[in-house]
């Protein structure tokens, strides 16, 4: 039976296109996957990319299309700027006036001046969070390649700052000198230990990175021993310096399965209370809540 | 007119290979480099990368060669143990018996039970500076990809700590999303504010990378802000955790010119005194050490 969505959901990152065949009521009829990513595409080619995903579904001509991700970047689509903070997290929402077949609406990202962040794509995911918490105060943790901290309050992004973490994570653990020392096992109690000894002491970051791989070649090593010291000492490192964010607060951790895990561990061994939620259900959830504002609007 | 050397002095890292050939009282009559490091050949491949790099020299049949560098690993032409601390940098030699054109003695690193640590290659440049500063106690710092910071008294290695920092400010500034941040250019003003902040700050690493990228989105960056800042957030990393080396003590920073100027820098706006040496020339001057102790011996 072929799907007739009532609109498309589209979380359209760097490497990874993801579409929802929606019903107007926010049942998800169908989803797929393909890596033609914003960083493989020209500007000229994203509506082809995105009738190519959506081949199989049987669309009306014109059906309203909503967004978010690096599609709306500089090299994206169409630029869907910046909303500064303090904002609401989906504050600016551009129309691509040059697409044919789709109504397309893109959310523009969030930034902060001082210190200089910004974010495109997580604006959605707490949008989607706050949809389904409204009354929530406190700490956003989303983990990720660029972990980003935010502070909500009154339903607004009043603050934020990333961290590169989960880029260094791949970057030490498959190309530098590291990788020869960390295999794809996994020690809790290493990570915990590593994770308060860096998080009291962040100049252990940089102190104990090469140390992973010399007692590789000075003794037998259990299995996971080193991507439990390499995680900690990141996220650590990390935690220490996002403190001002966590510290007495309740936190709600946003992200895949695995590495919010990680976070969860680490600040509940640090008496923080946390809530965690999956990245992928906040997205789409804050597809749906653009998708209404506009028809609304 | 053809070079005849009277020995042959040898650095064989992993990427490249030079050799220099060397008169009996320590002058230097020619000197070649090619990329046959240690990561290109199989244990067999060495004798005849050796001679081919040296074919363009009248050498005698088993003229003596002095080695040093990843060539004495477990992946190299012959494994040359690890001495370990406390100990004089060239405490360990080992014969290459394989060898049958050449007379190769190859130097073994230098290793560090607690905390896990381990050199192979600086141990020369260390022996060779202790060659030309006899009385010299203190800390010698190596800058390089895998930086070291070595404790020296009554001419033994005490203790030495490693650093990634090298490897990381490469990873960072070639294949993160910092690459797109990192112009050529650098700014000796930003590079010292940031290293003082770091130092009294080591979870601003942390917290200051992705905002490189983050400021360079959202306003015009002058050229050299970003790498300038990049290395000052990773060297003032690592001073901020070896403070136990450098502070209140001499410092040698034996490296190549661009990095041991970095360092100089650094460490004498944190009023330490730094005497700064070339490393090549302490290479060759370890190596003639090493031969001059193989004569004797």
């Amino acid at each position: 039976m072929t799907v007739s969505p009532d609109w498309i959901a589209v979380d359209w990152g760097t490497s990874n296109l993801r579409v929802w065949a929606m019903r107007s009521d926010g049942a998800v009829l169908d989803t797929a996957v393909t890596d033609q990513g914003m960083s493989t595409l020209a500007p000229d080619q994203f509506e082809t990319a995105l009738a190519t995903t959506t081949a199989q579904w049987d669309c009306a001509k014109g059906i309203s299309v909503t967004a978010c991700g690096m599609v709306g970047s500089k090299q994206g689509w169409v630029e869907a700027p910046y909303a500064f903070v303090p904002c609401k997290p989906q504050a600016n929402m551009v129309q691509a006036a040059n697409a044919k077949e789709f109504d397309v609406q893109i959310i523009g990202g969030v930034a902060q001046k001082s210190p200089s962040d910004v974010m495109r794509g997580e604006e959605t995911q707490i949008a989607g969070f706050l949809a389904l918490n409204p009354d929530f105060d406190g700490i956003v943790c989303l983990p990720g390649t660029h972990t980003k901290w935010v502070h909500i309050s009154a339903g607004e992004i009043v603050s934020f700052q990333t961290f590169l973490t989960g880029e260094l994570f791949a970057l030490l653990s498959e190309t530098s000198v590291l990788r020869h020392s960390v295999d794809d096992g996994w020690d809790e109690d290493v990570f915990l230990e590593t994770i308060t000894d860096t998080i009291s002491r962040p100049e252990s970051l940089a102190a104990r990175l090469f140390s992973i791989r010399a007692t590789g070649l000075l003794a037998n090593v259990p299995r996971g021993t080193a991507r439990s010291q390499l995680s900690a000492l990141l996220i650590g490192a990390e935690l220490a310096a996002a403190k001002p964010y966590w510290l007495g607060q309740n936190v709600a951790v946003i992200g895949a399965k695995a590495v919010a895990n990680c976070y969860r561990l680490a600040l509940q061994a640090q008496g923080v209370p946390v809530i965690e939620t999956d990245a992928d259900r906040m997205t789409l959830q804050g597809l749906i809540t653009a998708h209404t504002a506009r028809k609304e609007a």
